[in-house]
This record gives C-alpha cells, structure tokens and sequence, in this order.
C-alpha cells in the first residue's frame, strides 16, 4: 500500500476515534446528569469512571462496524456507549481491592480510591444495569427483535460464558501456571467477547442472520487477541505513561502471559499476524471498511 | 372473612409458596450446572447464593400475578428466576465486607465467606448479566417487543433509579438521620423497585398499556412497603432464626428505621393498613386475584 494511502487511513481514523470519543463523552454527560439527592456520590463515581477517559476502542469498532451497513450513526453510538458501560463497570470491579487493588486507571485515581469502595461495587452495578436499559429502550432501534437480540449477545458476552468467566479463570490462573491455548481461551472470554459484541452488534442491527456474521466475528475475535498482545507488550515495556496505570503487574506476578510464554519478538510477530488475518476477513467489502481496517492495521501500534 | 376462607387461603398460598421455590430451584441448577472449567469456583459460587434459600417472594409475585391475565406458567417463573438473578446478586454485593460485612445469609455463610471476595463480586455481576440473558431469549415471550420491555423496565427497577440508587441512599443514611418521607423513599428504591417490578412483569406480558398499570403498582407498592415493615420489626425483635441473618443491624448502626421512627406499635398499624390498600387494588378482580390478596395478608405475618 502507497504511503500516502496508508497516512490517509491513520489520519482519518484519528479523526474518527476523537469525534467518537467526544460523542460518548457527550452521551454519558447526559446519562449521568446529577442526581440532585442523596444518590449523586453514585453519579459522581459513574461520571469520574465514564467521562473523559480511554481510548474507547470499543464504541469505535461498533460505529466503524456500522459503516459497513450505513447505519444510522446516532444508533451505533448508542449501542457503542452501552458497551463501553459495561466495560467501565468492569474496570470499576476489577480494580477493587478484592481484586488487582489498582491505584491508577486511565491515568487517575481508581473509583475505589476517590470516592469509596461500596461505591465503586454500587457504581459498577449501576453502569451495568444503564447498559441494558441503553439498548432496550426504543431510541436505540425501531425493531424490538433487534433491541431484544442486542440485549441478549451482550448478556452473554457479558456474563459468566463470556468477560466474567474470563475474569474468574484470570483469578484462578493465579494459583495455576497457564499454557498458551488456555491464556488464548482466558483472553478471548475475558477481553474477546466484549470486543467480538462490538462488531457483531453491528450485524444485529442490520439484522444479518448469525451464519452471516462469521467474517465480522473472525475479524473482531482476531484484533480482539492482537489487542490482548498489544497490551501485554506495553506491560512487558515498563511504559507506565502509555498504560496509563502501573505496569509490570502480570510479570511481578508470576503471571503467564502471551509475552511471558512467546517472548517479545514472537509475541510481535503474532499479533502482526492476526491483523492481517482479521484484515483479510474484510476482504468483501471496499472502502467503507478502510475504518476497521485502520483499526487493525494501527491501533496495535499505540497505547488503546 | 370467615375462618375457613382464611385458613384456605393461607393453605393455597402455602402450597405455592412451596411449588415456586422448587420451581426455582429447579431452573437454576438447570442454567448454573458445572462448566467443567476454570470457571467452576464462579458457578458454584452462584449456585450457592442461587439454589436452595429465601422465600422466592418476588417470583412468587409474578407467578401469583400472571395468574390475573391467564399468562403460561412456564414464561412467568423465566421472569420471577429473572428477577430473583437479580435479587441474589444484590444481596451477595450488599454482603461484601465493604458494604454490610455480613457472616450469614438466608442461615448459611454468605459468598464472600465461603468463596472469597472477588468470587463474590463475579458471582454477583455474573447472575447480573444471566437476568437479561433469560429475558431477551426467545423461551420467555414469543412477542420481541415484550422481552424488550422487560428488560427496559427491570433495568431501571435495579439501576441508580431503582435499586442500586436505594442502596447508595442506604449509605448515605449512615452519615444523616433520615424522617419517614427519607426513609420510604429509600426503600422504594432499594427494595421497592423490584417487588412493584415482579408485578408489572405480568402486565407487560400481557401487553397491557402502561396507564392501565396504577393499581397494580399500587398494589406492588403498598405491599413492598408493608413487607419492609414486617422486616423492620423482624430485626426490631432480634430474632435472628426468623430473619436467617445477624438482626438489629440497623438499630446498633444507629440508623433510622420505620420502627424506630413510628415505634412498634404503630409501625404494626402502618403495616395492615398498607397490606388493606393492596387488596383494595385489586378489587376489580374475583377469585383470580386471591392469591395476591393472600400474598398481601399473609406475608407480614410471617418471616419471608
């Protein structure tokens, strides 16, 4: 590819990852609005945690995803932001002290650590109850099919057969040393799953049938683990600032991860080739999946 | 009411009671069974909170009312184990020691005890996340705009406008004694929502418009206050066996309580002429309603 069609892809996928990361900014402004009684502390710690941080990978990959079928905008952020709601609640709980105890996420305090622990557990259930009423509610499809089936691949991808049972085998992998399927298998219930929903919720709302879905799936699940490969890199590096919370954890742990067990060369290689893989899934599809293949091609290249 | 009605009715209720809590059961050793996994420790967990305790009031709720408008047993008890999920989920994050540090639960060890902390929150997020996967499958309603609605509804029943919120003004309450208008607020949210929920369930499968709806609420939340009443008194009393958890909780936080805001006494008032007003919500209905009625006037006698 000529340089200057590669520059263009970065550039207007840059483009593309601010004005979403205002929208959602925007979006959960108005969620969230003060509460004006004894409830605000809880919209506080929802509005510290939601507004104005991450990279907010994944409503980019629905509002990406959703080009490919010329879907209404406003409705693929909708969608995009009960996503990133459910990933915020999962933060918000993994950083408790019962849990990885972090200090620092997206580059400030954890909610925990400003405004409490009930309320952090009280703020991440509250972001995943918004999350359902999000997609339910009528301004985010007129097909109830599509709400109802919106609703039920992202409980699923949310819950125990998807990122909190990969949460627990993350917890049990404490105790146990993992090899490189089962860390696979980890990686693709606890991070995969929220981020395949990204692209599939997509092929909901344009009501492709699931045997239809397979390329989109294919490619989501393939950047999904060059993501997980991406982060474990810039973990293995030390480099706290493009984190944007303390690294080194999984190493100091004793953790395995895909760097720990490839090394930092083959762990390169890797992902390299599962974002020519996911790109190659959009091979029937032009220019309106340049986005998602953007996405692909750079986002493994900076800190998500 | 003659006393054979009254014993007859109470008998009937009794003997549903006893089928929905085995129903129950039943459907949730179905969807909890072993994964064979490293997830296990989280199913169990699950099962734990989930299998074999409380009074099922809530699905009873929902069974008693489907039977108003004739709904398919079967679509009912899939609402009331929907919104039970979501019950046990709050009681095992109301549990964690950063909330109410609580040893037992329904008699037996709470999940954070017998499983530890992070279980506890994954376990709590999981049954979360499984509420709205068994509304929005197809088994629960044929019609796709009613799975939407109950799961549009039961989201803002448990979110920071329903329960979550009434546990965050739980909270609060520990910092600034409440007056009754304060504390029945509270408890409209914390635990009212879900119990007026279990009802209107069965008006939504029945897709009854929302304005038909009033005095159903109104029966729902008469009786959620009434049966907060009874609970009130049930801790006042100290009786730990009949409550199956530690009692006056409350009153040694020095927190405000229906009791200890009206007195014994006239919180038992308070608590008939609430359970009165639900059965007067349901004088448009004949011998279909009884087991509501029987709800209503049984429920605060005993422990539930």
């Amino acid at each position: 590819m000529p340089v200057e069609t590669i520059d263009r892809l970065a550039e207007a996928l840059d483009g593309e990852a601010k004005r979403v990361s205002a929208e959602v900014d925007s979006f959960f402004s108005k969620l969230l609005a003060p509460s004006g009684d004894a409830r605000e502390p809880l919209y506080e710690a929802m509005r510290h945690a939601a507004i104005g941080g991450g990279k907010r990978l994944r409503p980019l990959l629905t509002v990406a995803a959703s080009q490919l079928f010329a879907i209404d905008r406003t409705r693929a952020l909708r969608v995009g932001c009960a996503i990133e709601a459910i990933h915020v609640y999962s933060l918000i709980h993994d950083d408790l002290p019962c849990m990885d105890d972090a200090e620092l996420r997206r580059g400030r305090a954890t909610v925990h650590r400003a405004f409490g622990e009930a309320e952090a557990v009280l703020a991440g259930d509250s972001l995943h109850a918004l999350a359902f009423e999000i997609l339910a509610h009528p301004a985010t499809h007129e097909d109830p099919w599509v709400r109802s089936d919106l609703v039920l691949e992202l409980a699923r991808a949310s819950g125990p057969a998807g990122m909190a049972g990969g949460q627990m085998m993350d917890l049990a992998a404490e105790k146990q040393q993992l090899d490189l399927p089962a860390i696979t298998r980890l990686q693709q219930l606890k991070t995969g799953a929220l981020i395949e929903y990204s692209v599939e919720a997509a092929c909901i709302m344009t009501k492709m049938p699931p045997e239809g879905r397979t390329a989109y799936r294919g490619y989501a699940r393939n950047i999904g683990l060059a993501f997980q490969i991406a982060d474990d890199l810039i973990d293995h590096s030390g480099d706290t600032l493009a984190a944007g919370k303390p690294t080194r954890k999984d190493a100091d742990a004793g953790k395995a991860t895909f760097v720990s067990l490839l090394g930092e060369e083959r762990a390169r290689q890797q992902a390299s080739f599962l974002v020519a893989q996911a790109i190659e899934h959009l091979s029937g599809h032009g220019s309106e999946a340049d986005l998602l293949r953007a996405l692909a091609r750079f986002a493994i290249e900076r800190d998500h």
